[in-house]
């Protein structure tokens, strides 16, 4: 089975390798456990290693988004080049509808040699139905889309609590291939974060829940280290 | 009582030989929890010793699928040659209802001789429906639909969080003719799988939850141990 | 007062000596919990002294029924001769409505001696309805013709919860003469039957928790003896 | 303040000597917990003393009713005989509605010296409201007409969850005048019942949560005993 | 910053002298927490001191009101002789519509030098409303009309379960100036009463649960003791 | 990065600076729990140093807001000075609409050299809204308007519990670039503040939960200590 490395070393080991080649993972998680973060840099170490990435961004504005990456992560010296060279793209559809998402992915997969893409975040779009009938038609039709796509996409998920005992499975959950949990967890007073690999189709994972920190050098994920 | 084996050596200890012939069984889990592996598996087993069988899939296209089971179950070094046999046949519905998924079923059952049936899962079909009260209709109509047909099925239900204190029944829960749940629980920082017979009508069974994994030859239930 | 033995001796004993005759009482638990079971024994039982019963089933074909239920009971070996004899009748109505649930029973009530009815599940009727308020009307002139028959009815209704801190009272457990609970438990990793009457208009009984077994001479209540 | 004794000892205590006169009380609890039992005996021992009362019933025929209390109370040895002298009338209106119980209660108060009267329950009520602001306004407008009547009144409430804990206030708690609370309390495998008064107005009262029982001879309230 | 005092001594402490003048208060809890007692001992005290208070009731009728509160406080002997000369006015509207209430307040406080207020209570408006919406705006009209008279007002809401922890904050708290909470919590099989000033806009105050008594001759407020 | 301090020592500390230039701050918590103090403080310090700062206040009236920061933060004494010399200016829009306060920043923003905004609070909002999904849009545009005008906002948004397990996040917290929350916890019968930044785009910043006090001279942050 061919990965997708996410360039997240801890995290590469908890995938056996990286992310299914084609598959399509859900980075799910509350305000402020580090989805941007994690997606953004997935993109970042795939472009360092040739492969372009697309980053579509429906809460930030583009420079609003690579500013903050580049104050999160001031390591990464080479993000404005990478940009100029379109290895790496961030882009704010004009509207919050799915279909401009899919239109503007199929067009730089096809045409850019992008291989990796972000969503940020399907919650958005969930947020600007009426009706959830409506979003999760919308959802099932992008994924079929992507399925025919060569490249492989992290979809941010924002929860709804903190707790890693409230998390409540809905539609993204169900159709995605993979998902990445994402805490924030309260101990002794302090937020630590964590993660663990949910669910990857296909694949063997880690099935630990691990710390990480998001550090100026990038993610780092505590591979057999415990959280409380 | 006539019993259809799952293949799955634990599972069939706990069900007392094997599923009812011609009854209609629920695996109920959240993501990741391995529904597909399980039910994939009984189909596998099952063409193996000539029995035929279909899965349709109505989250996953057939490729993917495939190629995630083979993954998943590298020992099972035989699943093309079955499927070109058509031992084994995978199918993704052109929409996402039941009236195609049973229009599928009875046509293969008559013609093809399939005797095991999975559909994973019911929860899309739940999902594309609007009014709650539709899916129940559709869905009892389904079933008593199955039930005149010469085969034995699982069908695979999404749970909404991986809590075991958290199930809620629903409709699948009262129509179907067994229960197995699927659980990925929390023991200290860790994801456990666990699985429990929790209705099998007309059929004595273990009441034990037991820890079982997904491995290279299959999925292994162990009868006997403790979970936590 | 006179009294309707359910033939299992345990809950007659609970009950103090059976259900008050005339009187309708609702079997409520999750699925799994053996309302199938008790509710079918109930007329078997009654059938045996000569008493007719009928039992409408609005999930399962007549002949799962009865084929589960001779797997479930062995060693009641006359269930076929007390079909035959029109002592004992399993009936699944065309529709899923009550009327025609009650045409059934005022019809077998008056001209064959009934004086058991069972209904198997009043909730497959109330997820027929879109409206709860449709389903409470129609529950409630239901109860009013009961009323009026010459019979002693149980009525299963599905819990949605297997914990007993869940319990959600509802439209049946209002109207309905009695209340029998049936638990699903889950004790170090094993799911216990438990039952208790939780409700019996003009009579007392006994207010323990006990457990339960399904066994292939009939159901056995533990009376006395602890749950945990 | 003149009051009401409602002839159940320990509970005219707890009350410091019974109902405030012309004041409407909600007997509030779930199915079996005694409210009928309670509400009942209200009635009869105040029959007794002479003062005639009404029983609205809306769940059970006006059979039913009175052979039930025969039976749960059997030392109430001349229920019929105040029947028959209609210092007890116990009434199931035509329809379900708080107009056909309104009339009633008007008229037999005037007519006829009823002093106390039940309605049991006003939950039948709610249940056939397609809207809940429905039937508030009708609670409200009813308890308007109950104030400008002679009579004191209990209205029993079902209460959803048998758990102390899980009390939800609602519209038939902020309009009455008072509230005793009956419990169905778990107790090591054991149901036991206990109540407290919640709310009265105008009156001081007990505040301890206290055991009771429904025996042949009355309801026995056990004050200054302990529950668990 | 001017005050106004409650003249319920402890809870005037827990204040900083009384509630800031012109500002208007919740007092929030469930039934029989002792709002209705707290908000009318409220007037009472400034009757006494020759404030004007006019008392709008919604659920009670006046009379019932006003013997309720004799019964309650009989230590409050010149009840009667406020009401007669006016320093204290119950009214109880001829319908549940803010309208009414405002256009009775604005006309008292004009002309009868009226400078404080209770409306008891704003769920009964609340519940009058089919939809929340129109419940809002309605209140939020309502306090810029008060915010524009010459009083000080406290508006009693009903909360709906008893135990401290499952307050649920609502347009009420996020609107009022201030919010005291009532509580009637469970301590060891007895309803101890206690209160705390939870918002106080502009002004410190007492962040302690105190227990608090309804006695004959007031409110008495325990600072300085706890309740568990 | 640029930073705007808060002015609040402790907080600014947590900041690592400051809130950066032009993000956009959700300061969430209950009623009571000092969202309005922290907001007018964060206005207050900066109009001391120069730079000009509009409050938007959708639920107080603009005087009542003076009046009671006035007498929350007594040693403020050049609160009126910095009112007067247009420093600090305090608004009540008309309407309760995003469009009217909308408008108001934006025309003070470029006309009058504000560079700090305040909305209190966004819960106002979305209560005048009959549907969410109007809201969120609503919300959505505006941070899109804000987002291109030169100042740095902190937007007040109601919790509905007190309690820090029980928080819920919606749109607010997805779509604003900060999160910074204010508790009132329970402590022994006690009320303590307590905050914490829980999302900083582009930013480090602590991960404490730290206790806080509004005392006469401003906000104290207790950085380093415990609050249980």
């Amino acid at each position: 089975m061919e990965r997708v490395k996410t360039g997240i070393a801890g995290l590469d080991k908890m995938l056996n390798g990286g992310i299914p080649l084609h598959r399509h993972v859900a980075v799910y998680g509350g305000p402020g456990a580090g989805k941007t973060s994690l997606a953004f840099e997935y993109l970042y170490q795939g472009a360092k290693e040739g492969e372009g990435g697309i980053y579509i961004t429906l809460e930030e504005t583009e420079e609003d988004l690579v500013a903050n990456m580049k104050n999160t992560f001031p390591m990464f010296s080479d993000i404005d080049a990478l940009i100029q060279s379109k290895k790496l793209e961030v882009v704010k559809p004009d509207k919050l509808q799915m279909e401009d998402v899919a239109n503007i992915l199929e067009d730089r997969i096809t045409s850019n040699e992008v291989k990796r893409a972000v969503i940020d975040s399907a919650t958005m779009i969930r947020l600007s139905f009426k009706e959830e009938i409506e979003y999760r038609q919308t959802l099932f039709e992008f994924l079929s889309l992507l399925r025919n796509l060569d490249c492989t996409t992290i979809v941010t998920v924002e929860a709804t609590s903190p707790r890693k005992e409230a998390i409540v499975f809905d539609i993204e959950h169900f159709v995605m291939d993979g998902i990445i949990n994402l805490y924030n967890l309260d101990r002794e007073e302090r937020r630590i974060r964590a993660l663990e690999v949910f669910k990857m189709r296909g694949s063997d994972h880690s099935r630990d829940l691990v710390p990480f920190k998001v550090t100026p050098s990038g993610i780092k994920v505590y591979v057999g280290e415990r959280v409380f």
